[in-house]
């Protein structure tokens, strides 16, 4: 059972509202011995940071992490390193800007999670989304930033390849040119047509869908614990429960439905360093276990359902009522996503090394080849 | 930890492969006192079965399924009811043809999960498959058969949307329509059109893809555990476990990516029964919690991976080889995955009402109006 | 997996090391709407602080916890209730004495996890006991507070039974007094006896083992799930999972092994209030399942390990030393285990509920009777 | 949750009622290529099965497991081998008597799990306890089996140490000559008073308790997961979920509460080949990690409930009656338990093996040193 926990080994509860006192998580069952302290998490959770540009939300927060448990700093070595136990990690909420919550604590958001909330539990924290708030990914970022320490030789790279109907061209994805501009856009060319399409949306007070994609490499072979935890479905697990995803992809996802069984099927042939597949239609993962391939996924996010346009909905007496949502909100939550899905990506991906570990003692991965 | 296992309350414990004696699963935590005989069961796996026509593989087994546990027949009353007890399902494999698997025993077939489980275990099955064969689907239907008694009042229907590059147009499904023809097709006017395709694929030797769509009524607003039990993430997982799964979507799923927020964000208002909603984008998710609209998802599958076309692949010693898979097999395994994915979405379901009828009393649902 | 949570339904995932900067929990899975402030869990963790006397510990720490999520004050209402989120607490660690630590820092202190924890891990905190520090047992205590209130028809009661060789009068055992006395006494005529011996072995820098017993009244029939989610069993685990804890008997207990079937086999006749026993042998569980009578447990502890005796033990380098532990330690751990030991049953208790609800509705049972 | 599950990575899911068709179980997560057929298992269940004695229920059956999955024999080499898929083990009933029930139909047995079931699910199996008939622990042995295999360095032993009031001399234990008597006592000298007692109790209609002892060698330092899956914590629930059982202690358990710290704090000197403890009062667990020591742990069970001396009792009406429970029934359980007790620290080794080695990457244990 795991309402606020993911992951069977490599362990992540996360907790904490918008606008609590502050939000965090617990990683249990990460190995001992690696190299942690803050800085390996800060600067993870700074990609994912708002108020980086004029069309991300301009709530201000440094999201400095602190680490409560789980490593120590011998006095008689250098070095800080996780001991074994629980990892507790604490970000403070210092931005809960005291604002008036009278028609939003009254009504429900269309789009949002507060009307099926208020239905579950018959209570609901209304302020800034509560705990359905996207806040709560940074909990998830500051765990992939360890989980990625666990499989020190895997790389997780996460792009933005689609915003509203502006998609990138396939042939000219570039992970490594990311990070030149504000949309995680793999490709320059695009850049000018998304800050066109997201002026026009946010001038007309609206907001717009996406697509991530995102690639690990250096996967060995045998990672997924078949029948059900797959790698593949447990990445779809992972990348689903992110805020506004609704839709996950693993390789040539959608597109193989149209596909023969001779384009769809990767051949193989044998490399110097042992067996290279001629194509990656699988995305990495065959039967549920990763073949060694790059491990590709996708995922759609829906629009930011706060807009400013005013819509129908009910309030909690079950009255009609409009509403229109005021406030700083991305006209893309999708952009905001790629440091997510990455994050997830990783953690899923530890979990994974741990499982396969466990069971068959891990073959010739090191997953420490590079530990700090 | 779940490697054969899934679901959290209701859990469905899957074994077998394809040519071993027999295959099944154990339904642990399903309620007491739910009327259930091996006649409530069978109608579902006789929908499932091979053989019932020229394009589904002409593997002819009867898949009959006897109850092991977890039932009784008191005699002091009628009808034999659940005890709360684990179920323990069985289906004998009668024919496992005795035949060669000299080729496919040295060779990785491309496509297939051969590579990957030899990559982890140092061993496999190759006999059909072993435990990758879609065989172990029974089991899945099987235990769906039961998780659609423990949520009597919610419907499940699927339907083939899409087979390789011809789709159902979208405003034309019905989804009283599918048993009329071989395909599942919710649309008659897409029948022809698919006979022709497929016909032609057949002729070649190859495979093709395809889209399912699903779709659950009934459905009370409350049910999902967010954040990493969210119904949506949870049917995101349960769905791409199924062979062949590449792309899991909900609602409008990646179309979303293009729309505008006031597009996608279901505007509501008061109807006689309760809240409505004016559309249905969501899928009847948000915020991982069911909204009380049809749950709505699609599934996208990857075109059969045994073609009669020679392909380049590896033995287990590391030579390069040409394959060809002969035998029996579907060119299309999407047409038979409808009774596999309605039965996760069951089985999905019949969890969430379990777990929110743990956290929260389980409101005013009455999952037993029907049950038999 | 649970390294470090426990509980199926109601989970807890309890963090930090006793010299870390703080420790606390996490607490999933809690039903919505129980009022619930600091208030509700302050005095339980005033009950088990150390500092009390003079045979408990003289470290002296507030304890004072912080809700740091999972409620909300709605500003339209009275009362601060849960929301079904994750509950986060936190206690800080005020008292973390600068001190020496260069001998335990090389040498494992016999009877501790020191050596256990350096071979498994490789790396181990050893500033007072660090992950395995008894103070990791305010988490217990404060999740126990929590619990307490989602099963508020439930009384759960504790008592100390034996010090050292020194034991109760079963006969005499009278839960209402163990508040009269510093060492949870249930008898006052015990209380002189146990002064004598505590006095003796604190002078001799000594220390000793201890039985405390736990009544929990208001149990209703049914809790409990059979096979290996037995409500003994579960308790059996909650129970020995505290520091120190060698032994658990659930009603009879050891004592059974000499009894008869005639003596043993707790007789039924019918009540005003329906079913009643006529003896309670079995501890208020049979087949793993509560039947309606008070749930009794018994926990054996071992005598504290920090002794001020010198003794002989290995050093991380391998070489032979000798070690005596100073500084504050309690000589009877068992004393201020009593409260943790009512935390645990507690937790198991609502475990059990919410998984008793989840797969038969729960039946007449109300938990919120009492609710604040 | 785990209603009918143990173990997190070596995972066990037992189904099945004493008058079922069949009773088994499912193994999951257990490692590759370790060598398994029936001749395996077989010999544990032959030791386990009733009808070998005066002693013991006079029920025959052969109790023949077959493997329905899980395992491969390749043609190619010699063997049949584990394969990583879920292990499926299913043992017949043949020897169902048919017989007549209606009086415990009718009936609550005191000391039975008969009413606290029908109190919880509304409708119980009645015929020879169903679900909660020591029957199901054939299931149990089997799976041990297999455990003992993936652990195959640990050897594991059991013995019945108590009988009625009469408990072997501790100092003359020899698990060495178990085998020799049919009580499987440790000490010939006490099997003549066994047997007088039991001889007393058999003539009285009557039965008796029993304790039985139990000692795994070979386990290396480092198993156990600290703080909620301790090693000791998931022995005491393994155990603590046999039938009948109502005590576990570990190493010194009860007694140590009567010890000082002096004489309870195992010391370590510096042997040829590590380092060794001067004595083993901890039962081989500190911390809840094993320590290298021979792990040693004690199980109280209560006679046996069914006995032939009438008892007050209730029936389903809830009206008084009595009831004298005739039939073929052990009048000591404790002696069947033996191989039992030994099949769960079975399971709890294997899967705290694997979780060491999932999380620390295992260290030097060769598990696989005498594999078959």
């Amino acid at each position: 059972m795991s309402h606020n926990t993911f992951g069977h080994l490599f362990r992540v509860t996360t907790w904490g509202e918008s606008h609590g006192p502050a939000l965090g998580c617990v990683v249990d069952g990460c190995p001992p011995g690696i190299g942690l302290t803050e800085a390996d998490i800060q600067p993870w959770l700074d990609r994912r940071r708002p108020g980086q540009g004029k069309f991300v939300t301009q709530r201000q927060e440094p999201d400095a992490v602190r680490i409560l448990s789980g490593v120590f700093q011998d006095e008689r070595t250098d070095g800080q390193v996780t001991t074994g136990t629980p990892i507790s990690l604490m970000i403070e909420n210092t931005d809960q800007r005291s604002k008036d919550y009278s028609e939003i604590a009254q009504a429900f958001r269309p789009g949002h999670a507060d009307y099926p909330y208020f239905a579950k539990y018959g209570v609901r924290d209304y302020r800034g989304g509560g705990r359905s708030s996207a806040r709560e990914t940074a909990a998830r970022v500051a765990a992939g930033a360890i989980a990625r320490k666990v499989i020190a030789g895997v790389t997780i790279r996460g792009a933005v390849v689609q915003i509203g109907p502006h998609a990138v061209d396939p042939e000219r994805i570039d992970f490594d040119v990311t990070g030149d501009n504000p949309f995680w856009a793999p490709d320059p060319a695009i850049v000018p047509v998304w800050e066109e399409h997201l002026e026009k949306v946010r001038k007309a007070g609206s907001s717009t869908g996406a697509v991530v994609a995102v690639e690990a490499s250096g996967v060995p072979a045998g990672w997924g614990a078949p029948l059900y935890g797959k790698l593949d479905a447990e990445l779809a697990a992972a990348l689903m429960s992110i805020n506004a995803a609704k839709g996950v992809e693993i390789g040539a996802g959608f597109a193989s439905a149209a596909l023969s069984g001779e384009e769809n099927a990767d051949e193989m042939r044998m490399g110097n360093d042992g067996p290279v597949f001629l194509s990656n239609k699988a995305g990495g993962v065959l039967g549920g276990i990763s073949t060694g391939q790059a491990v590709t996924a996708r995922v759609a996010f829906k629009p930011t359902s706060s807009i400013l346009t005013p819509r129908r909905t009910l309030n909690e007496a079950g009255e009609e009522v409009e509403l229109r949502t005021k406030g700083r909100h991305d006209p893309c939550v999708g952009i905001r996503a790629v440091p997510v899905v990455e994050a997830m990506v990783a953690c899923v991906l530890a979990d994974a090394f741990l499982r396969h570990r466990a069971q068959t003692g891990g073959g010739a991965f090191d997953p420490g080849a590079d530990r700090g």
